[in-house]
């Protein structure tokens, strides 16, 4: 703690402060960093990159920053195609007159807490990186390949002094591999891509009540009979901590107790609150299945498993879920309430409420865990007057509950606001603040507050398409937790993510290019262009709307167009904005009015080249309706458009007739909505207006 | 043996006869198989697939033929969105109604000669595939997949009745994952694309100069000091073999012995021939780093070793290289030379020359191969008269080799034309038949040819790009060593590649996922159409030629735009073949002027948008003068075809100047060649003939 609030103190005076820097230099740089540095200073000049580029390592590093410069040594040849002389940087080899100096004090420990702050210092003849630790060398790093750039002599980087270190010493990924088994390739590009946005915790989710991902050799019937044979092998989870490691990301694990229980009651049903027999779950929602707190067996399981779990999760927080038993709204601890058994023991030890039962049983966890050397963390409803405060309280339900928590001295985690799954726009996450200003909360109290988490829930993501729902969005909500809290332009972070995200592919993801595999499946090979402009405009519903109109199992194929459609789609982000410049100052903005005007041409016209692809692949039948809808309120647009550009005022009927043509259009039709409907009603609206 | 060649004789009837079924039935249906099947049935009508649809199986299946059964049906709801009710095929779920009922008469082992054939027969009303075997229902699965069509009503199977062996047992696919490590999922998604071909063997080649890429426990340093710590860990293999196995793939793994070893000396000099110390190879090439025949050291070294893989890798096959000691024409085996210790103990046994030296170690070789419980294969230079015929011949160097093998007793298999690393076009591998009719073998001696495999040797690929290199050609090659001898129309070929190309991205390949990422990445993620239009039309160069004009290293970077160039590069052989069939048949082939237009017309102008890109991306500096040709050439394609379709004859002085243009055009730049020029020169010749 004490390093990350120091480095919190001393680097929190951004306030984009780069950009008036940029003023001062004669060749301003467009800087494309994320997250941002706390402190960057321009200096005059450049230093050139050429295949001559070495790389040398002093101080006391160990052999993860080795590895780690060598992988950037790779990734930098890789994106230039320059040949450079060095091969593997290695303790042993000296290097000759190095480009770039890494210094690095000790090594790091990947631990909550460690020191990841570094200084970058780039000058025309040479590039120092200097760290406390390794991890805050390849910290600095990831900063460095983000810096690289080109001019009519070729690449180079910027002369530059960046002082750097995270807002929040706790910046997470939460992989949700229950509901859909996501295999080891999948985390591991995933971490990559976790720490060139400088991410420092994987939280992964591996129970639920529709698989149990987890072999465990003291209860070999959790990963035999809850998995249906997609679970990590010991060896594997080793090789995917040790990979985090290297990269200096922490791995805590999540085994969700007593409730999203299935899979655990699917292999040993004793440890059920009913009497069973139980199957996976194949359905989404919450279910009943609990496990039995007034069983001194649960204990002596959970004991022996918690055990062999804290030994394969070397990292010393531990997540038990806990969420979801019952809710005020919609959803009651049936299991527990019906049980005899179980409304005796609540009797017996005076609990109150089934919170109360559930806090009996999370005493037990925290005993246990304890035991095995580890530190309890849970979602929201683990919060309970009975628990001491040395348990981490991770808020879902709201930001009021985590500050609940920090009032009550419970440190606590936020992931309310980063839930990806729900299909937001990524300036909806960027401007979620874990700690804003006005929280009425005292300095200690703050101090409470580690950190944050996107949280990756995979009822609707596939290894195919669940980098597509975590990225590039994560990048911006890293940039969140790592960044001084006054760098929230959206519309830089808008321009930088653009960039961002295509330098991700460069470690296998798959959110860019899996989107025209997607498609080109979607129109059986034939010519994906007319699709791509269709789905270049929609997005899946949001939050839980899509099982709603649609009820999936864990078996339903995700590969349809609401699969290909992305969050905040690009093309229809980009038309609104030019829509409300247009609009707000339309007698100086002909670029506004050209771009609306060519999209909206685009689109009305589009539907007349999907139609025949849709026809030829009955997978697309679904999308004929708002395709044909995109093409008519785009045909609206141009209306409104040409109203506006000639100065002249629709009559009411017309704006009345056109605006329940739109609304007709929002209608989601395969679980898709079109994301350029508000734009043109704005139009409309527009020109109908008496000016 | 006895299955195979019982099949081959059975059903070697093809000769394309679905063509002439095709036209007995009202609605011909153009069948996109590969590999082609025996024997294909045109029945009338079809079966509709609706969201109702269910696989049963039947007879004495194992758990093998329930997953790969789940699987298909999971592959199948992907390509249509439609969501049928089964979860998971299992023994203990009766199911009602089946769509697709597969019967399978007993567990199938994975092993060379075990039965694959399967009777496919798709009746409006239901489906039927018979199996002698789970490996011949799963290859049979494939077919299916295959078969899956639409037509204005929707998805469908068409009537057919299919009856199917393979011509050769073991067909294989070599990857090397030692001059470039191929992470497990790079592998894992091969064998899935495999399966998809009906291929049976993963020859993998785990051990040469550049790195060591197994695990031992053995001998612990051959993977820490040779691998640079790229290498699979012992769970890994058994993991990949366990995935091999699910889908009926033998894996037989290659310890490259007594040549190509400077990892295994690197790691333990005492082996060398030479007294050392060695280094890791970061060069291509041969080297001189060799086992020492001499010492007992080396043969208790082996044993221990191959005794510690022969338990990992369960497949009674066992490669163990043996190529290159010595070649008559540019490489001496130094080592032995210069070594008075090895000169000694060839005077002292009697030894000829060299080659005789390494049949006498081959022999202490096939002694503990023996003893561990293996079959010896190795590549041609093992064939010594003083071998016995019991180990396998694998010719690389030409079908003489192979045929001389046949002669003396030996079984063999053909490597030698599937080099899909020497970026030749399909079409030669495709007509490359293992067996052709014309060889001068008994019957007897040609059942030793037992198949052939196609060689991924990896100088030149990485895991990003190691897919295009061996998809699609392999799917052409695994036809060859399936279908028919007389399924050989390469035109045919071409049609049915696209469509198997296209499904192969199901399986995660990357083959035409990581194209536009590469131009991606290469154009600084400006807009990639003008790269795109040149690249289309370029290749690498062919054979050894891209080491020879810039020598690289095992760390030089893959993502140059030779890296993003693919083998038979589609647009152009299609360009190509308009050329051909314009030039044949002018009078009648108007829509080939028509495509030889826009494509020449394309081209001619992309020089001009592309060069913004090169100059916005310093690595694509390398392509300026071969873009600038393109459009020059391309021009001078229009020119000729303007002559020749407006009736004129070009002068002779015209034709000169234009065919030195065109052959300046075809010098190899960025290790990269223009794939049309031969084609434009074929129209500049003919618009210069009198017509």
């Amino acid at each position: 703690m004490t390093n990350y609030n120091c480095a919190r103190i001393i680097f929190a005076t951004l306030a984009l402060f780069c950009s008036s820097a940029l003023l001062a230099q004669e060749k301003p740089t467009k800087l494309e960093l994320m997250p941002m540095p706390a402190k960057i200073e321009f200096q005059s000049g450049k230093f050139s990159l050429t295949d001559s580029f070495k790389i040398a390592i002093t101080g006391n590093p160990n052999q993860r920053l080795y590895s780690g410069a060598t992988r950037a040594l790779r990734r930098l040849a890789g994106r230039t195609g320059l040949f450079f002389p060095q091969d593997f940087l290695r303790p042993d080899v000296v290097v000759d007159s190095p480009a770039l100096t890494i210094n690095c004090e000790r090594p790091g420990q990947v631990k909550f807490g460690e020191d990841e702050s570094y200084t970058l210092t780039i000058a025309p003849a040479q590039i120092l990186l200097a760290a406390k630790t390794d991890l805050g060398a390849l910290r600095g790093l990831e900063t460095f390949l983000q810096l690289l750039a080109v001019d009519e002599q070729g690449y180079y980087f910027p002369s530059v002094k960046i002082e750097d270190a995270p807002r929040f010493a706790w910046r997470g990924l939460m992989i949700d591999a229950s509901r859909h088994f996501m295999p080891v390739d999948v985390v591991k590009r995933n971490l990559d891509a976790m720490a060139a946005v400088k991410l420092n915790v994987l939280h992964w989710h591996l129970s639920d009540d529709q698989g149990f991902r987890v072999e465990s050799k003291a209860w070999p019937k959790l990963h035999e009979l809850g998995s249906d044979g997609f679970y990590y092998t010991q060896a594997q989870i080793r090789e995917v901590i040790a990979y985090a490691a290297e990269r200096g990301i922490r791995v805590m694990p999540e085994f969700d107790v007593p409730g999203h229980a299935t899979s655990w009651v699917a292999a040993y049903p004793e440890l059920g609150s009913a009497p069973g027999p139980y199957q996976i779950e194949r359905k989404w929602g919450i279910f009943y299945p609990v496990l039995n707190p007034t069983k001194e067996f649960t204990y002596q399981f959970l004991d022996k498993f918690f055990g062999e779990m804290a030994v394969l999760f070397s990292d010393p927080y531990f997540h038990i879920g806990g969420d979801e038993i019952e809710h005020a709204d919609y959803h009651e601890a049936k299991h527990w309430n019906e049980s005899a058994e179980i409304q005796a023991f609540k009797k017996k030890h005076n609990l109150a409420d089934n919170a109360a039962v559930q806090a009996h049983f999370n005493q037990r966890m925290l005993k246990i865990l304890t035991k095995h050397g580890k530190i309890m963390v849970g979602w929201d409803e683990i919060l309970h007057k009975s628990m001491p405060t040395n348990i981490i309280i991770q808020s879902w339900r709201g930001r009021e509950s985590m500050v609940q928590a920090a009032q009550q001295g419970y440190q606590s985690l936020l992931a309310n606001g980063y839930y990806i799954d729900l299909i937001q726009p990524t300036d909806f996450h960027y401007l979620n603040d874990p700690l804003p200003a006005d929280l009425p909360l005292t300095g200690e109290q703050k101090k409470k507050i580690l950190g944050g988490e996107t949280t990756m829930w995979a009822e609707y993501v596939s290894p195919e398409t669940v980098d597509s729902r975590i990225w590039p969005r994560t990048a911006a909500i890293a940039e969140r937790f790592w960044s001084p809290q006054n760098v929230n332009d959206v519309d830089d972070m808008y321009r930088r993510l653009e960039v961002i995200s295509f330098q991700l592919e460069e470690h296998g993801l798959t959110h860019e290019k899996n989107y025209a595999m997607m498609l080109r499946r979607l129109t059986r090979n034939q010519d994906i262009t007319p699709l791509k402009n269709f789905v270049d405009v929609i997005e899946p519903v949001k939050i839980y709307n899509r099982g709603r109109l649609r009820p999936h199992t864990s078996y339903s194929p995700l590969t349809r167009v609401v699969d290909a459609a992305r969050p905040d789609a690009a093309a229809a982000r980009k038309f609104r904005r030019n829509v409300d410049d247009y609009l707000e100052k339309r007698q100086q903005n002909h670029t506004s009015a050209e771009q609306i005007n060519f999209s909206l041409g685009l689109w009305r016209n589009n539907h007349a080249a999907l139609l025949p692809v849709i026809k030829a692949s009955p997978v697309l039948a679904e999308i004929e309706s708002p395709s044909k809808d995109l093409s008519e309120i785009s045909g609206i647009g141009l209306e409104a458009l040409t109203f506006l550009e000639q100065n002249q005022t629709a009559a009411a009927s017309w704006k009345d007739e056109k605006l329940e043509a739109l609304s007709r259009a929002k209608e989601p039709r395969g679980q898709t909505e079109l994301m350029v409907v508000s734009a043109i009603e704005k139009l409309v609206v527009a020109a109908s207006e008496k000016r």
